[in-house]
């Protein structure tokens, strides 16, 4: 079934009227994305393959594969890899075989709206997945892949990205990056310093990330005195590589300055593999505020995403590693933990800060009013699992009336899966022009603002936030 | 005034015209009731009798008496029986135009809308409840109350029941079931195994509840093993009356697997009347994995009730006992709790585990992540204050894009009021219709899709999940 | 632009008819303003004035400059005098161009909404404010200011208010109320009596507090006991004054009666300096029952408004002190803390406990189930920054289905900024009508119910909640 022109739109003429008038005025449109993970490789050398369909949609998707292994489908029938190297599932052709026998499950859910506007606009099929349809597809999707113009950088222009950032290891040395910029292609890909697996010091192989920090950064690690030059070696590095912006994750939002004894202290039984849980806690909390000073004075943009019990299911984390879909939130709480950090720089002017949340109970309660509030705060748009249709009228509904638009950031597509990006940005573009239309009819704001404030949703402000 | 034909169904014509085809396609369905409170005494005999309108709608529902009371009107006057027998208002017509007087104050709650139906689907009565009309609708029921067609058995084939499942304690012997299965009526009615008064250790009559166990199951209970044992007796014994599932209510969802040596030094505690209140909520986790494992074994679909503060008004408890409206939800966490036993069963191929929650901030948060991810996990409908209109609806918005419609079990009728369950199934297709014509003129699924998963929410979940 | 004459109202046609109707028929019901900051001096005389433009909209109004602040304009350029008398900005026009250049940052905000409508309505400017427009409207509202229809109480009886009660500490010896009494003047403006200062030992200057309590009842406060005489002297004067009710303001809703020799031992401790932070908290939550307790006798209606974590930006509290727009909400819980009040008093024939919060989560997991079965217990309308249009809706979503409209008390405008106050209630007003009206073309309720209940929303509701 050909997409639905006015999908997203709600039924009532009159509001579907202005929406579509909004929408159309900024479907056009460059893409800005200011958080993501796209692989860089990617984009090295013109002629870079995207795979197979299995390869491309399928086994790197872990949006997909949770609600397929949730159903009782295994891992293994989806050619994901183990790591022990136990073979699993070869054949992409089987792969999409059953990822078609069950596309249903997907009804309703992002994941299908995304894959069903790629699969149109990208890959020019209309027809549905199903069982029946799944190999028609599969060799219609493969004979376009193989195509020149369906190569990364290809896609990048057609897709009218204006720029991509992707997110690196604090001790990644960018090579991808470094080989996109000497080749003379124009698209504008950036990195983004990530430094979890060093910053917090319960990261699974942290003492590992630390030698190869001191490697990457030339400075021996032997306290945390090193520690902190060598990080802001890095940020040089990665602003040089034409950075913009860090990226944070913790479990919680908590923050809290330690004296300089007690950072050494702490570090010092890192070093020896001797630090306790309450150390890690610890030392996150510091090293958050320490990031903020760090971006107060180069102006790297700070983002935060919090609230994300990561590697839930042990046997999958066992059996396939990291990132498998059974990362699961829990309450977040930032009035307090983020208070000590908002003491020392909740008004410096050179900083922003952006907070990310996947507990949508503190998007009226706690981070509208402290988007309200602090100049250095801003809300991202919403993340993972509500990165949805619902997921964003909730976000409006619940954001804007007191953080106000503008302590937002518009829009981050937060993707692995590169051909889902227009997806993406399609889908909130179209939420957003929904809700400003609802206001319009309803008297909350002039069509004038309306005007204004979609081409803020869809552009401008993810490229003010984010310093682009 | 008569029902309106297209209740709950959005104002937008075509959105209203969908839902109308939707719900009329399967407004006719049979009513799958996999989890309710009914007493199945009503249908041991042809004649037996549903007593005074006041009798089968006022004094034995809590929803109704818990908000005449929140105004003001005694529990006395509304004749709820006393723990100690003091006499209460023994005139069931005094009773029942008190309750005409304040019907009012049921304005658009739930149970308005349920009794309104009921009202007028089963007893034929289209006026309005006030202080005037009062006695004459309570003549006009009671009338056809003593007509053998308002017998409950009479009632269960009118309504179109294809199965209803009743809860019951692990020390019941199912002596009703027995009765109707004797009898040689053909309407299937079904026990569950309600095990709460001899697991959870703090249960009030916990040791006369152990010793009733050892009694039915013919083993004595001298310690934590022969404990396993006679509950698996009691589930064979279960199983073999008919029945598909479990029922587990505790305060929390916390689960932990305890050592033997633990087990059995807290179970002997409790023996003798010396568990401490860690005891408890240790215990209850534990056998919250043991029952997980009981089910993974003998097949019972395993449901987890969870959240309810019980009786919250201590004086209403000393005078009338439990269950009378005064049970108040507290915030669950699930992340964290379910993760030991998630950890041990989270993708066994023999088991269902179902989740009720009356904190609704844990669906999008922590029980749709959780439902999209393990296989085990299904997701019950809005429970208890949640099952409302404006509560489906917020639980279609915010479990569906992230779980999938496909761990969802359907509907569950949880009703002590055997005449309103016609209603409860009625406001749920509907809300359901509602919901899925809304994706359809939105765009967000086809019209065929949403013919099924009208199906599905009706019917086809609710029978899957339950095993039925 | 004019005001939208349908704002608020769906966009659906069928609805928004029916919303009018509702909405005609109460907008023009006397405005009942039960709970408000409003400063009574304002009344005190025939010729009172209200300053300038900037002074009475954007200095006194931390909604307003909270938002300016948060994209990094000074307090200072706003003018907010400093606590050190550090002189800020004295030109009000340049206050008001400032705030007329960021206008576009309330789009879409209540602040945004009420001050459109106050322009137009009271100061008759249906032009846009923006930066060109801004010295031309200043102009304009400064013109009409000077005229005696605009002193404070000619707008009070334009306005239609029939009682409008002021926020007064336990201290306050209400000479501006005197002074109203005494002038003859008829508009109701009654005094509400607010012990916060006197009752939270860790109030900052709580010992001057104290002894400016003893001042003002003639009882010498020396223990506790002599603390509660005093408090009880200072409610009969308060009733004597007109009070109907009290308020107190809590972090947090925790209650828990202390015996006798801890209470005075902890009273003891803080008037020597010494009570710790876990007895500010104790000595809290016995004082709470106390009040109740003393409600319960002098029949002042209680209100507790709970969830802010106030001044949570300790250099804007340095420099201008507290209610400068940075108290944030946090996680509030109900259940377990308000337990021993209702213990004791949750039936008691005389009391009325009207609660708020600024957790929404509350509404439906807690509030709506205790004020559904309490008969002390009503709920207070959306509070701060949920007193808004979706704020609204959210409230009428979540609490209505379970504590039914009658457990609740229509609308307080809870405002400092008095010529704002009839868009406050138009905003309430318009939200409920649309309600209402959704309910009846969805079939939820019949459309006589609709307009009794949106007269109760509008007028009745309040008036008989606080027995005014």
């Amino acid at each position: 079934m050909p997409l639905h022109p006015d999908r997203c739109f709600d039924p009532d003429p009159a509001q579907r009227q202005i929406a579509r008038q909004l929408y159309q005025a900024v479907a056009g449109l460059p893409l800005i994305c200011p958080h993501g993970h796209v692989d860089p490789s990617l984009f090295t050398t013109p002629s870079a393959s995207l795979g197979t369909p299995a390869s491309l949609i399928v086994i790197p998707d872990h949006y997909i594969f949770r609600m397929l292994y949730s159903q009782g489908i295994s891992l293994e029938s989806l050619g994901i890899p183990t790591q022990d190297g136990t073979p699993t599932e070869a054949d992409p052709r089987r792969i999409w075989q059953l990822f078609g026998d069950h596309f249903y499950l997907f009804r309703g859910t992002p994941t299908g709206m995304w894959l069903t506007y790629e699969l149109e606009t990208v890959f020019g099929v209309s027809e549905k997945l199903d069982s029946r349809s799944a190999l028609r597809i599969y060799d219609q999707i493969a004979a376009q892949m193989a195509a020149p113009d369906f190569a990364p950088r290809a896609l990048f222009e057609r897709f009218n990205i204006e720029v991509l950032c992707t997110t690196d290891a604090a001790t990644d040395t960018l090579e991808s990056h470094q080989a996109i910029r000497a080749s003379g292609w124009q698209g504008r890909i950036l990195p983004t310093f990530r430094p979890d697996a060093v910053v917090n010091i319960d990261f699974p192989g942290w003492r590992a990330n630390i030698d190869r920090l001191s490697e990457v950064s030339g400075i021996t690690i032997h306290n945390y005195l090193s520690f902190v030059r060598a990080l802001e070696q890095r940020r040089v590095f990665f602003k040089a590589m034409g950075a913009s912006a860090t990226d944070h994750a913790a479990l919680t939002p908590y923050t809290g300055r330690l004296g300089h004894a007690e950072t050494e202290a702490i570090f010092n039984r890192a070093l020896h593999g001797e630090a306790s849980t309450d150390d890690a806690i610890l030392f996150t909390g510091h090293m958050l505020i320490e990031m903020a000073r760090m971006s107060s004075e180069d102006g790297l943009v700070m983002q935060l995403h919090v609230g994300s019990l990561r590697n839930h299911n042990p046997q999958l984390g066992t059996r396939f590693g990291r990132d498998m879909g059974a990362d699961i939130p829990i309450q977040t709480e930032f009035t307090r933990n983020l208070k000590p950090l908002l003491d020392e720089f909740g008004a410096n002017p050179h900083l922003t800060l952006i907070l990310f949340t996947l507990d949508e109970t503190t998007y009226a309660r706690e981070l509208a009013p402290l988007a309200g509030h602090y100049p250095i705060l801003r809300l991202g748009p919403p993340w993972w699992f509500h990165d949805s249709f619902n997921g964003m009228n909730r976000y409006f509904d619940q954001v804007m009336e007191t953080a106000g638009l503008y302590n937002t950031v518009g829009f981050n597509d937060d993707t692995r899966a590169f051909p889902s990006i227009p997806a993406r940005h399609d889908l909130w573009r179209r939420a957003a022009c929904n809700w400003l239309a609802r206001g319009v009819v309803m008297g909350l704001w002039e069509d004038s603002d309306a005007a204004e404030m979609a081409t803020d949703c869809a552009y401008n402000l993810a490229k003010r936030a984010y310093r682009l």
